[in-house]
């Protein structure tokens, strides 16, 4: 009997030292906006997506290679910058052969955090690419850590509820002794034939839709596969996977 | 219109450092077994449970006066004490009168860093106190933190399912955004018509039974009120609010 590989779901950045990343493909999820963002950007032809933790420094990386500098801070544009972590806003017309430097509250700090724990593959994920995550996991047959990106440290369920749709998806061929990864696929179960009429009970739903009227952003990025292309991590960015 | 009290489930020690605790309720939340075992020694008549953080403690302190030091490490009687954190052993033939000291893996840990967090009150919660517990709250109406002890930092589900049974018998009285919560009473209408049946799922399952063949334990730690006590802390120890 051959021994498959192992899967874990880590709720919180605040969580993520109490797993080893160093053999894993770690999965990036920020639902709300950061990998939905990412996905639709490359799926839209943007060459490449760079994370970084700073407002300045997407201001001064954007400037040197003629790239787009974007990023939010607590849910809107962040102050210095023209564009935010809207998904439709990087439209074919506007990221296509562009170069886009993000800088986010919740997933592009987890994903800096995952490269200082020696991640073996880091990749993003969010509805709109679930398929594309799925499909890499599966060819890889490496550990896998489903990194939930939450608020703050704090849980938030959006990203659980995706973990949960990739182990539900994919279950079958790792090893799974992990609570968070149980309670994320039954909170999935739950309520995956409409994730978008849920969507107002979410917390994150408050702050995107009362603050800012973002609901069209909810609904994208609660559609499974609208974008689905494979954002990879390497040497600084995360380009589209062939 | 009254303003109602804030209430939170904190689903990880390692989380605790994010919720203001100072005006707030800490119900410490330990199912398998430390606050069913404490619930259980106080039901059955112990004065006290002085909750410390080291096994030389527990001893000393038990010695000087004349109590039963108790506990354990990674879910076994821990070297150096004759006594373990079996509900089950608390018998009132044994515990009648006397004084508990009682050292565990991660209830008592974060009982400790709730009192490092200055909580203004501390009890605690397990299935068989749980109508106790939900009394208390009511009554006191203040803020309240459902402090889910998790297994070393990681979170477990049978904490966070009593954290939704608190949540879904006393929550018209309070103002709850929380998705911790929003999950943990989800979870809990999923499977509470049969905890015992659902139990061989949780991973805390296995370490009790297939170790350790605990599956009394597991049973009674599931069961409402067969303990139905209130575990108040107070000037360094755990006693039975009248």
């Amino acid at each position: 009997m051959s021994t498959k590989p192992t899967l874990y779901t880590c709720l919180s950045p605040a969580l993520l030292h109490l797993y080893e990343l160093k053999n894993a493909v770690v999965v990036i999820i920020d639902v709300f906006r950061a990998t939905s963002t990412i996905a639709s950007a490359l799926h839209n032809g943007a060459k490449c997506v760079i994370p970084v933790d700073t407002v300045a420094k997407a201001v001064e990386l954007s400037k040197k290679i003629n790239g787009i500098a974007a990023g939010e801070r607590d849910g809107k544009i962040a102050e210095g910058l023209e564009h935010g972590n809207s998904p439709l806003e990087y439209t074919p017309d506007f990221v296509g052969n562009r170069t886009l430097v993000l800088t986010t509250t919740n997933g592009t700090r987890l994903l800096h955090m995952a490269l200082d724990n020696k991640a073996d593959t880091i990749i993003t994920g969010s509805f709109p690419n679930l398929s594309a995550v799925c499909n890499f996991l599966l060819q890889q047959n490496k550990n896998v850590i489903l990194g939930c990106a939450g608020w703050k440290d704090r849980f938030n369920l959006e990203d659980t509820l995706f973990a949960g749709a990739v182990i539900n998806r994919i279950k079958e061929n790792y090893t799974i002794h992990c609570d968070s990864s149980l309670t994320a696929e039954q909170q999935y179960l739950l309520v995956k034939d409409d994730l978008y009429g849920f969507s107002p009970n979410l917390t994150h739903y408050h702050r995107l839709v009362d603050r800012f009227g973002l609901i069209e952003d909810i609904r994208f990025c609660l559609t499974e596969d609208v974008a689905n292309v494979l954002p990879l991590y390497k040497d600084g960015m995360l380009v589209a996977a062939k």
